[in-house]
């Protein structure tokens, strides 16, 4: 299926997406973070086909989210680790975590992050890093960086003022 | 085409999936937040094609991330507007949109967070609520919860296991 890229836009989030957003690429992710390394070990945690699981890691490798690195050499054997870009998604995943919690665990939570130390479990919350102010829409906003566009910067005009009125209200 | 469901599995970051991860649905929610609540707005602001955005839109009120409300009676025309559930995807958004712009944005950034006051940029960090650390995997780990299965639970010791290393290495 043909599907629009979300490359050529200017927004970091469809940036992000034109690389993890395709169906499974998350859950992939996912696993990578659980320790998988080997196609065998992916494919049996998701169940997934392996044209599709084949796909997708190509993808993750082509996008720098995953390294695809040969471990035996006869017969050739790859596995796949994450890069620093792959680890670095982290937050969302653990963003991602903390709202399917909040929404989708009907039976009750069956995954969840706690401290290593103590066992308890941890709520992430977002904060600005500056000041450890949580990240809200009453107090933040988006607005165009130095390489906005002059549409970016018009649309984002009206998004903040749009954001900020909801925050209000 | 059909696409495997996520809805069954015992992980909230799927369960979460199941909701979001259709190609555009992330950036219609993107767009509610911006202020899009008219069909015309989404269409005009995504360059997406009228059947999908139909489809999409649907899918996100079925879910319950965005509900319909009818604005006009004759003729009868409908709005879409965040749920509070929609809402709460906000950190998911802005966790990505900080992995966006590190990694994606090639010709400086675009789009940020800033300070409503100060206007000052923003670095969006996940932090524990009740502490303040930094979420990482040197101090956190994800564990089984009470509704864990028991294939959720042998899981999750072999991934702590291996999260622990990385950390640690």
């Amino acid at each position: 299926m043909q599907r629009k890229t979300f490359r050529d836009m200017q927004c970091p989030i469809a940036r992000g997406l034109e690389r993890v957003g395709e169906w499974w690429s998350i859950l992939i992710l996912r696993e990578a973070f659980y320790g998988a390394t080997r196609f065998d070990t992916f494919q049996k945690n998701l169940d997934i086909a392996p044209n599709m699981l084949t796909r997708r890691l190509n993808g993750l490798v082509e996008e720098g989210l995953l390294e695809r690195r040969q471990y035996m050499e006869r017969p050739p054997r790859f596995e796949y680790v994450l890069t620093q870009c792959g680890r670095d998604f982290l937050p969302v995943l653990l963003a991602m975590l903390e709202w399917g919690n909040k929404y989708f665990a009907s039976e009750g939570v069956s995954v969840q992050l706690v401290d290593k130390d103590t066992g308890a479990s941890v709520n992430p919350v977002l904060v600005d890093a500056k000041n450890g102010n949580p990240v809200n829409l009453a107090r933040y906003v988006v607005a165009p960086g130095p390489a906005a566009s002059e549409g970016v910067r018009r649309r984002l005009a009206d998004a903040a003022e749009y954001m900020s009125a909801q925050s209000e209200s």
